[in-house]
Order: C-alpha cells, then structure tokens, then sequence
C-alpha cells in the first residue's frame, strides 16, 4: 500500500468519478471560528465516495476475475458502489448487507444489478457469510475497507483535496474525515503525507461508536461493544482495520468524537448553508469542525462529507434539530 | 447586449464563482425517458446563480458608482448575490424585499450587509420605492434582470454548460431553466447560440405565474393576474423584462408550465437521487424534464437548478410528496 497506487487509481477513476468541489460558507465559518472547507462526496456515484474504492478494486481486476464475479459487505454505501462499478466493468455482484440498513439504500442495491443477501448485524458474522459465498461460487470478495486498491480508490479524495486547497490559499491544517473501518481516513492521509505534509488526516466518529479514536490513543485495536442500532449507520463497523489502522497510527491526529445531537444539527446546517443533503455518517466531519472548534488546530478546517445517502424521515429529524 | 458582454462578464466572475458541476443519476434518467443533465447552481454562492448576475454588474461598476453604492429589489435570490457581491467591492448595498419573502432570505440579505427595505407586494410598485430611493441617495439601481450585465452573467453558466456538456457527448438538445423575468433564460440563450447552437433554450414556469410561456406563445409581452402567493416565491415575477423578452422571443423554444406538484416532487427526487436542495423555483425546470418528457425533443436534457434558499418547513412538505 502506496502513494504510486492511489495515483494509478486516480488515473483509472479518471473521467468516471466526479471530481466533487469544495464549498464553504461564511454562516459556516463564523461557527467554526475559522475558514471551514466542505468537500462534498455525497455528489459523488452513488451518493458516497464508495464509489472510488469500489471502481479502484474492480478497475484492477483480471478480465477472468470480472468475468466470476464480486462480492462484498456492507452497511450500504459500498453496497452501492460495488455494483455501480461492476455493471460497467460487465462483472456480475453479489452484497451482503445488514437487515436494518435503511430501505432506500437496500433497494438502490438490487436496482443497480446486485443480487443482495441480507443478515443480522447482532447475531451473524458477515466476514463469514461473505467468504462462504465467495468461495462456492469462485467471486473475488471487495472487503469495504480492508483491500489496498479500496484504500488507494479513497486516497484520491486526499489529492483532490490537496490540490484544491491551494485555490482558497490552504496548504496546511486539519483535514476531518468520517471514519468507520478506516478505508477513507488511511487513504486520505497517505495522499496528504506526499501532497500536502503540512495538513493532518483526523478520524471522526460517533460516540458509542469511536472504536478508531480509542485505537489511536490507545496505540492498538480495539473495538466497539455495540455493532449496530446507532444514527450514523455508514460508519459503524466493529474495529479498525488490520491494512488500515497502522497507517491511521502513524500518519493521523488524534481522532474526535461528536454526538448524535451535533450530527442533526450539523445535518439541517449544511441543508441551510451548503444546499447539499449530509447522511447521518456523513454529517460527522462537519460536526466536529462546527461544534468541537477547541480540538482543533490552525486557521482552516477541511472537512469530509462522506455521503448523502439519508431516508426523508431521518433528513427531517435533522431540519427540526435547529 | 451581446456575447462578448458574457464573455467579458465570465473573466470577471473567474476565480470568484463556483464552476458549478453537472450531475446525472440513472434514476431520473428513467423518469426522463432520455439522459438527464442537471446544473445545480444552488451550490453558487449564496445559494444562486443570482450571485452571476449581481458580481458582472457590481464590477463593472466605476469606482465612482460603487463609491455611493447600489441598490437591488428583488424577491429573494438577487437580495443575497448583491450585498456578497457589493461587500467584496467595498459598496454599500439597499435591498428592497417583498415582506413575503422566506425569513431565511430576509435574515441572509441583512447578515451579508446589505440594509434591508420591506414593501408589500400586492399593494406596493416595488419599482417606484426603489427609483425613489435611488434618486434620493445617487445610488446605482441594479435591476434583478433587465440589466444588460445582469444578464451578461448570468450568460456565463450558458458558457459552461456548452463545455460540460461535452465530457458527456452532448452537443444538442433542449436546456431547461427556471424562469422570472427572464434574465437567465435569455443569458443563457445567447451563450448557447454561438457556443452550442444546437442546444436550445426553454423556459420553464410554475402554473398561475407563466407570464414568460404566455408572452412567447402570444408575440407580446402578457403580465401575470397575481403577483404572489405561489410555492414558487423565488421566480415569481409580474411580466418578462423589456430586455430579456426581445432575446428569449428570438432564441428560446417553447416554454413548459409545471403544477406545484410536480414541483415538490422533484424537490425531493433532487433529494433523494442528486443530494443537492432545490427551492421550489429552482426545482421547475427538473420537474419539467421528469414530468413533462412529452414536450420535450431530443435523447438528451439539460435542466438547470437555480437555486437551493429553502425554509426547512417547505423542504418537510417536498419530502413528504413520495
């Protein structure tokens, strides 16, 4: 796992993936205490920025491997990308998804040609249920975070984001990613260790669910007790990964936990503000950038949306929060 | 007024406006029944593309004018990309508002600096306070579309999407764009005939206040019966300009009118499948392209979004419509 290989893939991405802007707000800015950039993934393939690991790692495929197929789990976003990039490529999909991932995204899933298998989150193991299937029917399996090429496919959002910094005058500060097994954080923060040293990746999560900032300050894995149930559905994943966190441990700043309240409130803000729609997962960067100022250094904040992939109902909890 | 004016307006605006991206989702696709194209320029400063107009005619203002200052009336967008515009040239800025207009809107056009005049709109000449006001202060009045560098900017995303349009394949079909008075629709317009003289510019309008489909379909200028009241605050306007009429009765194809219905639900498909917040004014021309296929030529669509100032009340009731 190297910086040559998010280059090759953002060579592959290349005219397929959106490059997705940055935006900012002086509304925004006045609560950040500071000038805040958003880089919006949510308008992203899919909805998410799962769509460039997923087109990474079938992009680098054999045509024989294409041919047999993938298979992947996920609580819903590489659910989407998976198969969004396999259509392309002409390979067949297989996903295996939790049972309470929300309605649209299980139903996006089938739309976009996968054949999905649902299990319970509390009480099946989908390491297990996956690598069954993959091995009957001979399917390369796409793990959602613990795969070089879907490290590499997220890196691409740190070159971007190095490069686009520069038009606002920004070359150095901390960069705020929502993080769950750690795929998008390790990815974006060896991009930043070549293109732009002086900015730091930063782990963002939930409370309940900080299993990646407790590994960092504790310098090993550790994981969380609950695996499902919380608002911030894309991001929950039981422990960090084993490719991922030894990157995360030497290259990340500490990470920050926000709550569930800031997550709506910083939801209905980026409604307000930005005009674009932040997933409960993908509100948590912001969150922390708006209300977690004090633990954070220097006089620009770049924060990750990491998608948008939010039923109606969940979106106006959030518009009633301010 | 011509197409070295969008030009020339474009340079100004480089580096200060968002290039805003072009989106597409198979899912509106399939609603369309041809490839859909759509231009979010909700995600323009202040949520608009009036940013465009207001910053192509503050600077080319003389230091002399901007020195005294200017003035805007407007129904809401225009009232935010003028005081953002004017703050940046150090010119004072006088908004006059409809007091009907969304609070967000209102708070937004005092918060960027502007002094804020409210009038009533069906009692009130909006018109008059504002000559008045001008005349009494030497104030340059700049006018929300008969202002040929109004227009000239607003031209500039007509430029764009000429260029974009490209990295799909799309050299030719209908553009569709949310149309009050008349000066995006006829910007654009201009652009397109000389830089993509296949595509086709048309106006679209909601249901009681189609005074531009009217106008077109007559040969003549036709006013509006109400002058408010409707979902569509944003591009509610009395009559096409004396400007903008001229050039869209040359160059735009037919207008489409569509109901309130049709809006909010592409309010929420914008939602659900783009992640990006249409007002309901920004939301006729997609509501067109997905609910009106049958007027429409062509195996592609190009639909603007003009803009993304929604209360989250009315976002509620969008959402609630699928």
């Amino acid at each position: 796992m190297n910086i040559d290989m998010i280059h090759a893939a953002a060579k592959r991405i290349k005219g397929h993936g959106r490059v997705t802007p940055l935006l900012s707000s002086p509304y925004l800015d006045d609560i950040a205490g500071r000038k805040l950039l958003v880089k919006p993934e949510c308008l992203q393939h899919t909805g998410s920025f799962k769509f460039r690991g997923a087109w990474s790692a079938i992009s680098a495929l054999s045509d024989d491997e294409r041919k047999r197929g993938v298979i992947a789990f996920s609580s819903g976003n590489h659910a989407q990308g998976i198969p969004y990039a396999a259509a392309h490529f002409g390979a067949p999909s297989v996903v295996v998804m939790p049972s309470d991932a929300p309605a649209l995204k299980i139903e996006n899933t089938r739309a976009l040609g996968a054949e999905v298998i649902l299990y319970d989150r509390e009480t099946e193991d989908r390491d297990e249920i996956g690598a069954k299937i993959a091995g009957d029917r001979a399917l390369t399996l796409i793990k959602p975070f613990d795969n070089p090429q879907v490290i590499a496919g997220q890196g691409t959002i740190g070159l971007e984001i190095a490069e686009q910094a520069k038009d606002f005058g920004v070359t150095s500060g901390d960069v705020l990613v929502c993080c769950g097994g750690g795929g998008l954080t390790s990815g974006i923060a060896l991009a930043l260790e070549e293109q732009a040293p002086n900015m730091r990746a930063r782990p963002v999560e939930p409370e309940g669910y900080d299993d990646v900032c407790r590994s960092l300050a504790r310098g090993a894995i550790q994981r969380n007790e609950k695996q499902s149930g919380g608002l911030c559905d894309a991001i929950i994943t039981p422990q960090p990964g084993e490719l991922t966190f030894p990157i995360m441990r030497r290259l990340c700043g500490p990470g920050i936990v926000v709550t569930e309240e800031e997550v709506l409130k910083a939801m209905a803000l980026i409604f307000q503000r930005l005009k674009v729609v932040a997933e409960p997962g993908g509100a948590v960067a912001v969150a922390a950038a708006l209300f977690h100022a004090d633990e954070i250094e220097g006089d620009n904040v770049i924060a990750l949306i990491s998608g948008g992939n939010v039923d109606g109902e969940v979106f106006k909890r959030a518009l009633e929060s301010i």
